[in-house]
């Protein structure tokens, strides 16, 4: 896996280019964001043609890893304006790594509105004309791709939103039954996307080798122990598995952290209604799947289908911090509602945080009732229809706001808050105020320290030791999206004495190094600088590293407060 | 003139308060730019409790100086995101400066919806309900007000779009004749008056007694050579008062420098048809009036009344940066249309210049076509009756490009730019990018020395030597917007050996002082460095002072690009 792929989006053209140097050793984030830092002019307009969408397969993306499939999607984000790795699950990122295609590049930008589909196979890469496929939502767009090239063929794929190069769109990803449930969420890449003009990537890896594997005994080896690890804990082997991320909704309602009407309280009364238990206890009645991975060799499959009343397919990877968004922070109750919200978030491509905070936005504004969920079902179809309201919305909450004129807008770095008041799990307030990537759980999930205690026990409440446990956190997750690894992986590595050293056999194995891991360590910190540099380079200063005003007023049940100053989130950024 | 008038818009109460200290020595853009970097957190929300909209004659108005009654307006821009001064005529600012008040501070903000109408008097402050003028446009609004409280009471107000509170959403103001053409047009000022609740503010000096004068005798000869300075000057005592404003536009287009569709080209072919002798012939035809003062004691009367061809009142103010925002940006080339365009705006209460450039990035994503003024037409309404796509268009032009996914948008710091091509003006080109207001070319009009030749002959073409013109002037012109002066005055001040002493003697005589020119230059330089320090906190960095990529474009017919380079646009701020 030594290949840049290299398409120009104005010419219709490609090219294959070695991946040496610097680059030769980086995968998934660490790789885009170099890319990103080393080729793309922090201050272009995001939707020009100096910016570029570029995909990278994780580090131990296309081996026998178990949970190893995540694909980091980059590019100089048109949300928030700094640099974004988004990363999702799957079909994609295996599959790049066996035709041994380190990083897609898609560059420039056509001078026309045509849309165009991307075939990568192993003896070809075509740009086709995609005009069939125009306007169609993410669903129709893998049924037919699958159809057309086979089923199990990678897809990432842009909806109505990303054609309408909208801010809150997504990119979309098949996952191995061939639903759209997969995405690169964050920082509107599918506009980044439409920009380009591309609708669809489909990879097909018929006909290629396997992943060349240095030491394959070795591998093996740490394999074995990586999967015990994973099955042996209680989050990944057990919580997940059984009731899906959204087994959190209750623990983080528990904790009085889950926010609730556009972040004005950490309790929703309907908690329970829209919980991980619930749905379990749905799927059990009728039909669905509670357990699914997305992506092949996952060992933890924390994702579902879920079916409505009459057993009919509704939605699929329907997580935790899309219920929150389209239900808690709505305060839209019925759990067949918000999956539908969910199902159309999917098919039209947007980002399911940034669209329900959105809805908690237009709600805020009186534009519709809280927790009207008809209302908010006609408001998120109108970005498929391209009406006026639609662009509004699909813009995003910081966006919605400024049309609606209201000033409580729940973002950073004009990216929406994820599914965790900052007050009341202080560790991941750090994340969204420091991160790169703006408003972002994922990016160093304190939540588990904070509420899990899983790696650590830091209060919540307090801000003590928070900045510190975001900073390991932001260093490890750069590291982890990098070898192409679930993140939740994290829960057992930080339970383990050697989880850290696991994921050090696997890659030394595969690549014939001797790498420690105070090599992982060094990895993500270099990530992280290169993410900085690029938005110092865009204008990102100190002032940007922090929550709106509004999260100065008491947040119940604790009535805890963000107190954190500029000076003390600037520590999680310093590595000096 | 020392008190300062604070109003709370949430308990709909006021104070008095002494201006003293460092205060007492303010006016105009000096003293909002002070309490805003004093009293307003810079990375407060431009709508929320945390922004205050201040309003303060400057330090000569109410005097019998000629040309002293404008008025500044500042607050957190909602549209830039930084600090903010417009400064406008009418009837305002001389009318507080008789009631000796030296600003008026909207804080706080209300809880409910409802709006207020502010009613100031010489023995009375009244805060009413204003549910009568709810969604009223300006020219209603004065109408009414005028019929209640008194012709020729001095009236600020907003309409729809700033009740709407977006942030292309400008404040009017009376002119001498009751017609709302002038205006704070500029960074959403309207908007923020909106989230305030205030609709209008009525300022009654009926028994009020003169503004001071310290040494008459002197101010009286002072203001005879200030009178016949501005008389005498070929531009202020013949073109503007013969031709209005809009004069530039046959001068610009010829210099190649008017901004055609959406910046594309230097050369409108249809230039004629809207310049100012055009309106000079219309106006000889079908009534109307070729000169008129913004506010009493002016003497170069550059504004106008221009009437439909059926000689009825179509509108007034009608100035070069309308016409050329509204027509040659948009390519519509029939004046009457420009003409319902920029009424449409003042009475909606929209910036002309930043609703031109918005139609432009309309007409170049597609959704109307490039000058169709029926389609212009209808959009601008729909700003009127709040549909979403009016919010879309009344929040400017950055914001119309995102929710349209377009990426060739004139704009710093997100404000649009006015009607002279930076890469043909290059003087003002530097204005534009190193302003702290965004792009404007009234914060250091370049034009004077790079094409009318006036204070100077700098090549507009070329870089070099256009970074020092723009620092000059912008240091100048934070002086004249202290004192009141209208920025017109420039052109005969910059000509006359004694012009910057004739307004050191005005000032000197009116408070008893004994500044000198350099005085003038220090007040100027401190009220820029407030305005950096207050962008700086807000989060700004050299990174913002640019111009959008496309402008490395060449720009026919002289094909320029912008070359100036970060670090030479940043000497322009350098004051050590």
């Amino acid at each position: 896996m030594s290949t840049i792929l290299r398409i120009n989006t104005r010419e219709k053209t490609h090219s294959f280019e070695e991946a040496g140097g610097d680059l030769a050793s980086l995968g998934g984030r660490a790789l885009t964001s170099k890319l990103l830092l080393n080729e793309v002019p922090p201050t272009c307009h995001p939707l020009g043609k100096g910016n570029k969408l570029i995909v990278a397969p994780g580090l131990l993306s296309g081996t026998a890893a178990a949970n190893s499939g995540r694909l980091s999607v980059g590019a100089k984000s048109p949300l928030t304006g700094g640099i974004k790795e988004s990363n999702s699950g799957g079909l994609v990122s295996q599959k790049l790594a066996k035709l041994g295609i380190k990083a897609v590049v898609l560059e420039d930008k056509p001078e026309d509105a045509g849309l165009s589909l991307i075939v990568i196979k192993n003896d070809s890469v075509e740009i086709l004309p995609a005009d069939e496929y125009v306007g169609l939502g993410n669903n129709e767009v893998i049924k037919r791709l699958w159809e057309k090239y086979g089923k199990r063929v990678g897809v990432m794929s842009i909806g109505p939103a990303g054609e309408q190069r909208l801010t809150a769109a997504c990119i979309n990803f098949a996952d191995p039954n061939g639903r759209p449930g997969r995405a690169a969420g964050r920082g509107g890449l599918g506009a980044v996307m439409g920009s380009k003009g591309v609708k669809a990537i489909v990879v097909d890896d018929s006909g290629s080798g396997k992943v060349s594997v240095a030491d394959p005994e070795a591998f093996k080896t740490a394999n074995k122990r990586w999967v015990e690890m994973l099955r042996g804990h209680p989050v990944t082997g057990q919580g997940l598995p059984t009731y899906g991320t959204a087994v959190l909704i209750n623990i983080i309602n528990e904790a009085g952290a889950l926010p609730t009407k556009n972040f004005r309280s950490g309790r929703f009364e309907y908690a329970q209604d829209i919980s991980g238990e619930r749905i379990a206890e749905l799927i059990e009645k009728r039909g669905g799947k509670a357990k699914e991975g997305c992506h092949p060799g996952c060992v933890i499959q924390c994702s579902n289908v879920y079916n409505d009343k009459d057993g009919k397919y509704l939605t699929s990877g329907f997580e935790y911090e899309s219920i929150w968004a389209l239900g808690a922070n709505t305060t839209i109750k019925d759990l067949d509602d918000v999956a539908i919200l969910d199902h159309l978030c999917d098919d039209i491509g947007l980002d399911t945080i940034e669209t329900g905070v959105t809805l908690g936005v237009a709600m805020e504004a009186g534009l519709i009732a809280w927790g009207d969920a008809k209302a908010a079902i006609d408001l998120v179809k109108k970005v498929a229809t391209g009406e006026p309201m639609g662009k509004i919305i699909g813009n995003g909450a910081a966006f919605t706001g400024q049309a609606l004129g209201v000033d409580r807008i729940p973002v950073v770095k004009r990216q929406a808050l994820p599914a965790y008041d900052p007050r009341s799990v202080k560790g991941v307030g750090v994340t969204y105020c420091t991160s790169p990537m703006g408003a972002d759980h994922t990016a160093g999930y304190a939540v588990a320290p904070n509420i899990l205690k899983v790696g650590g026990d830091v209060d919540p409440l307090k801000k003590e030791g928070n900045v510190e446990i975001s900073k390991n956190l932001q260093i490890a997750t750069a590291a982890i999206d990098s070898a192409g690894l679930c993140l939740f992986v994290a829960f057992a590595v930080l339970d383990a004495e050697d989880g850290v050293q696991t994921i050090v056999d696997l890659l030394n194995a595969q690549y014939g190094l001797s790498l420690t891991p105070d090599d992982v360590v060094s990895l993500g910190i270099s990530v992280l600088k290169d993410e900085y540099e690029f938005n110092a380079r865009a204008g990102f200063t100190k002032i940007h590293d922090r929550l709106p005003d509004f999260f100065k007023e008491p947040f119940p049940p604790h009535n805890t407060t963000w107190d954190l100053t500029d000076e003390e989130l600037q520590q999680a950024k310093d590595f000096a």
